[in-house]
């Protein structure tokens, strides 16, 4: 995918001048002579990243965060050097009325690069919406079906459960494959599931933030007639999707491209118009399409950053690329996972675990605490894992430097070394 | 009110530095002599508010949008500076764990310096919430009555119809006062109002954002156990309230308070947890009260926008100081209209005048598009009035400085002594 011809973003997120990390051996053998390990001492915080602005010298942290998460620094900086003043319109894009030119050139180039992103063909809207994923567990069963209507849920984390309970309100849901006797760690193969051929829609959560869980493929609705929806929240715009397999793709912001307060919904156009007359007319989905998501005031700011994000995904050369970066720093965790003989542990099947969200414990369980206070002497926060899973978890999103999980993966052998 | 005594932002929105015009006669009669004006050429645009940042030197316009809206200046600073590291911690408030320290600190003074700036009593919650005003209109009924209970609405502009209009889905509402065919330019009397002594609650908006019509005083609901409810979108803040009178007060924030993107909900206690089972997780007061408004990911950065509101007006002085100040602005721009001769116009009874938004015609329509482009070439923006009645409205919340508002007024007296 070409880079925008537009972009005003320029540089490369992995390159970071401060930090130039000599290439890390992932044989775990280096572990048994600690001596030997290329780091830094722990003591003396590496800044890998560093403020260039009125804030001060105070360095950047590395932010593992599940969501909200690390943005890109130059959309950053974008965003700080033009919130005063938005490109001379002598206002903040805060101030700006939603329905003025400068806005709606913003919310529409918004929406452009998004469709350049992930190739949106031409019979799917593209809404900017807010209640985040949440909202839409109630949306899509009250704009596509029902109440007596049979839908199938798989569910493979906690939010594909959040999204089937809250489905129970309006339709007739199934669960026809849960994970959770596994503690959720699979994603099921499609022959095995038992659709219902009359099922209205197959829903899906593509990653589940909190157990690290990702379909690498999709299943197709048994009913002809049938639309797939998947909750994209946290691995949307990290690598390219066929929408078109698609009824309905929805996703909050917050993890890949902007800030929370913002649901993106990509929805098939043929599925709009169908929502029950008790349906609250901000989760009706014609009402938006028809104003172009702005039948009231939409959260104007929150768009306009993840516009910066697109169109600085754009300029790294599209999802295709941002897939490879994902790929090679989701490979160089888990490798250090897998490579510590059980010292770490990631509990999720090989073959689905998430480029996006990396949960692992310690074999050591007492010694978690440690490793979380340490770490965070080293700059790198919010590794604490879910409270309903306990353990780590590292979320490694688009704008998650590969230097920041070289260092999280240098620290994790020298904690190793010395905790083994 | 006293000023907040961790307040980090200083100085007044009124003291511009570079605009000290002289005191400008209100009377009309000097406009029969434009030679004598003390007037700036209208071909040298006066800028009374200069950016200070990186930004480079263009100057800010005066804008007079109806929301989103001006935001205080120091404010926007405050967020810029802080904006790529939030004070030390080495992130932006838009990559923040809501579940972290960090954000708990901003969300929780936010909260309290709103208690302080309203007095709000203990027994009542404040939700910080997404969805706007709009996603209020199907709550409130959704929590407060059943399907068959009746309920009454004032309606006295489009706001308070659109409110009525989705609670038809939801319960047995009634309009029982309508100002639709005086085009909505007053405010009945509360004796004249048919109330439902058995409504469950009886609803107003205390202020028309179009049409411009404000209460001055509230009614008392005639049902004992009713509550009165107020969309406050467009004059929350603007000055002190007596909380106790409301049982439920809800407003977006992107007038008076912040960005758009949060919705501010104030609601007494014993009103929540009797929501019916077909409402949306998002849309229970219940959800968002238990878990302090974190059920899910709130619109962190906008939560944070209004504290940084909360705590400048609390610097101000509190709300009674900032109420002074708004109806020192509307006199100055209703005298001038009132004083024109006719030349301009403001439909609206005097006694409900708004506070905040002043909506008003020229006698010689035709004039209109060449007052708005001319006002546009001095800096002034967003004085086209709402598509639904035309003629201007200039929105004046209270994040627009007196000056901005001489300024307009100077402009107005010029243009009638150049059109009259």
């Amino acid at each position: 995918m070409a880079a925008s011809t537009n972009s005003f973003l320029t540089g490369n997120q992995t390159n970071l001048p401060s930090f130039k990390p000599k290439p890390i051996s992932q044989s775990f053998l280096h572990l048994t002579k600690p001596s030997t390990l290329n780091l830094t001492s722990p003591t003396k915080p590496i800044s890998i990243r560093c403020a260039s602005t009125s804030a001060g010298s105070d360095p950047r942290v590395i932010n593992f965060a599940a969501g909200p998460a690390a943005l890109p620094e130059n959309v950053l900086l974008k965003a700080q050097s033009e919130l005063y003043n938005w490109r001379g319109s002598g206002m903040s894009v805060m101030e700006m009325s939603h329905r003025g030119k400068e806005f709606l050139s913003i919310i529409q180039k918004a929406e452009s690069d998004l469709r350049q992103l992930l190739s949106i063909p031409p019979e799917y809207s593209v809404l900017f919406l807010q209640g985040g994923a949440t909202t839409q567990f109630a949306a899509l069963p009250l704009n596509l079906c029902e109440s007596d209507d049979p839908v199938d849920y798989v569910v493979t984390g906690s939010w594909g459960d959040k999204a089937f309970k809250e489905a129970l309100k309006y339709c007739n849901p199934k669960v026809i494959w849960s994970g959770k006797s596994d503690k959720y760690t699979k994603v099921p193969t499609f022959d095995e599931l038992e659709q219902n051929p009359h099922a209205k829609y197959l829903h899906i959560c593509a990653n589940e933030t909190i157990h690290g869980v990702e379909f690498k493929d999709y299943p197709v609705p048994k009913n002809s007639n049938g639309v797939l929806i998947a909750d994209m929240s946290s691995n949307f715009c990290s690598k390219p999707v066929d929408v078109s397999k698609f009824g309905v793709i929805y996703a909050g912001a917050q993890k890949n491209v902007g800030p929370s307060g913002v649901t993106i919904v990509i929805i098939r156009k043929d599925l709009i118009g169908k929502a029950r007359d008790v349906t609250p007319v901000m989760l009706d989905y014609k009402i938006h399409d028809e104003n172009s998501s702005l039948y009231n005031t939409p959260p104007c700011f929150g768009i306009y950053m993840c516009g910066l994000v697109f169109d600085d995904l754009l300029a790294q050369g599209g999802l295709k690329e941002v897939e490879k970066k994902n790929q090679r720093k989701a490979e160089l965790l888990y490798n250090a996972i897998d490579e510590s003989r059980g010292f770490f542990k990631c509990p999720v099947e090989k073959s689905v675990r998430s480029l996006m969200n990396v949960p692992f414990t310690l074999e050591k369980s007492e010694l978690e605490a440690e490793f979380i206070k340490e770490a965070a002497k080293e700059k790198m926060v919010q590794l604490k894992g879910h409270r309903s899973v306990g353990g780590m978890r590292a979320s490694i999103y688009n704008a998650m430097p590969l230097a920041g999980v070289e260092k999280l993966v240098a620290f994790m052998r020298h904690f190793q070394a010395r905790h083994a």
